[in-house]
């Protein structure tokens, strides 16, 4: 099963999600060895395409089949309603299967499902009317991975307040919170672990989007051990890195240095990573962030994990912003992601950059050797 | 006045104080177009020359003027009893500057200031015998600095635990806690700004060395408004830049979001930056620190304000560590420092690399033309 396709959200379609899918397989198609299931609306699709090479001549899109979905299912929020029963959910799943084995010995293949809008997309322009469009996509996505009929996921850019304003929420009726949160109860996971990659560095983060306020209440052993845990195991099963070598930040200026500056590493960090350690995993006590991603030691990491937000992210962006990828570990299945958002102002003109979205891609075909287990 | 030396402290003397000093003087000499005035025991001095030059035949210092302090001051451990009366110091200045002008009209010269430890220096061996002598050190910069016989104080590391165990206090009593705070109490300023900076970036703290807990409620307006203006008048002033570019960090993941991540921004932070940017200065609101740091914004910021240690330094550091610098601003002079401690493991060796302390002077010398105002 090696050659399982990738499906790719194109996300908002008053954003730049399309625009990037649209630049990525015009340019780059080539150079991407697997089938791809893309889910956009059709005729919005199309319509991106024709106004993006109305400024570039040279566009071209390779061959692209698309498969219909019944319109039936919009009526409703539920995100869980795209199809009526099993039955027409396997009719699906046929179908798709039916039209990615219909090529040539040699070439891979493009799919466009169409996840149809309720109302007329206009780049730029946020309509919640088309919230549920987005909310199918995520939904699409999941059920295509957890069903193992691809091999994983890569999302383009959404905007949360639309599907917050458009009313839809997470499967245990929770606000819409983004897409990790979206999988993670979509799979029925407890946690999962967002990291962020690029050719630089691995960064995985112990809390994400906190107040910086909570944040230290929210380091605690369980958070340390889960997130060491499933970074660990995904550089195992996912990255194929045999003995993963795992530097950890700790929480306060020069890891507390000693206790003066903040006990929380003599507390409740390095007592979990000293029993992580004794079970035989390579990764250091807690170490000061500020000579942590220094060359030094970041030549021989394959991972760094850090207590919160702005330890991490901030030194990881500011080596190669464009190329950095996002990535869910602890999910069933590959998930990738653009980091970046929607980027209304640029839709439609031509000048957004799918660096982003190509670099997702190529990390989830690394992954893909490992997604279906 | 443009000629007015710089006086450089070895610090611990059982570091790598010394060993960068005379690393610099060796190789760099000619490199550094000011006087120098060196603070160090000279027997230790020249005993530490000598124990390099055994390991790299081809050291050789530059012609260095010794001038010797009255050894009675040691006997007390007050900061202030080197001169036992103004007329002791008037004394020590007049030697001093007459030394200075002894010299050949095209070149520069060294002074070693004879600061006598009262014990034999052991390389690598810590003792608290000699808190004094680093004590005395400090003291004597700062006198310097102050009467304007030099332009600015540079400072190799010292060595915090031998000054507290060797019962050095602050001049208001308090236990001694590192350069920083003391050249603020001698100064007698309310508040000085921590900034590093290479050859990427500058970077100003709004708190420095707290428990991660404790920051947000550090955060306070008159916090932001006098780090911001400590900077801006520093970048004017001491860095002769007309109009300066400063952006600045919100507290929290993505500067709060719109409230929804913390709301510092919006009911601290952005009230003070505003005020600043109606009187004219060039400032950025709160910024995501995740988007800052990157060559789009980065490349028009004569400096970046971060709200604390780990969200500006581990960025800054990952770009050069060796070349990092760390300045003092708000004081009434100059004062520049290297970014590494003590060492001692490498102390007499010579594997200490100099390069910190090379960019301290060259980076005192830019800032020497306002030293003095």
């Amino acid at each position: 099963m090696q050659n399982k396709p990738l499906v790719i959200t194109t996300g908002e379609p008053a954003g730049i999600g399309m625009d990037i899918v649209i630049d990525v397989l015009a340019k780059h198609r080539s150079a991407i060895s697997t089938d791809l299931i893309i889910l956009a609306d059709a005729q919005a699709f199309f319509e991106r395409f024709e106004c993006l090479k109305s400024l570039d001549k040279t566009l071209v899109l390779p061959e692209i089949f698309v498969l219909k979905l019944s319109k039936q299912a919009f009526t409703e929020l539920s995100c869980s309603d795209l199809f009526a029963n099993k039955s027409e959910w396997d009719n699906f799943v046929e179908k798709l299967n039916n039209s990615l084995q219909e090529k040539s010995a040699n070439n891979s293949k493009l799919m466009l499902v169409d996840v149809a809008c309720a109302e007329k997309v206009v780049a730029g322009q946020l309509n919640t009317a088309n919230a549920k469009m987005v909310a199918n996509q995520l939904y699409l996505a999941h059920r295509l991975a957890s069903a193992g009929v691809v091999a994983g996921i890569v999302t383009a850019p959404l905007q949360k307040s639309v599907l917050i304003d458009g009313g839809v929420t997470l499967a245990d009726g929770a606000m819409f919170s983004g897409h990790t949160e979206y999988f993670m109860q979509a799979a029925g996971c407890d946690k999962v672990v967002m990291m962020l990659a690029n050719a630089k560095m691995r960064v995985a983060l112990v809390t994400t989007h906190l107040p910086l306020k909570d944040v230290a209440a929210a380091i605690t052993p369980e958070a340390v051990r889960q997130t060491v845990q499933i970074t660990h195991d995904a550089l195992v099963q996912q990255f194929a890195i045999k003995n993963p070598k795992i530097l950890v930040c700790g929480l306060n200026p020069h890891a507390g240095e000693g206790g003066h500056l903040g006990d929380e590493e003599l507390t409740v960090i390095n007592p979990v990573l000293q029993t992580l350690i004794n079970d035989g995993m390579d990764i250091s006590l807690a170490m000061p962030a500020d000579t942590l991603f220094t060359d030094k030691y970041l030549q021989s990491a394959d991972a760094v994990i850090s207590m919160y937000h702005d330890q991490g992210l901030p030194v990881l962006k500011s080596h190669g912003f464009g190329d950095t990828v996002n990535i869910t570990l602890g999910l069933p299945y590959v998930r990738t992601s653009v980091d970046h958002g929607t980027a209304l102002d640029l839709a439609g003109i031509g000048r957004a950059s799918s660096s982003s979205l190509l670099q997702a891609i190529s990390v989830a075909l690394q992954m893909n050797g490992q997604a279906d287990t």
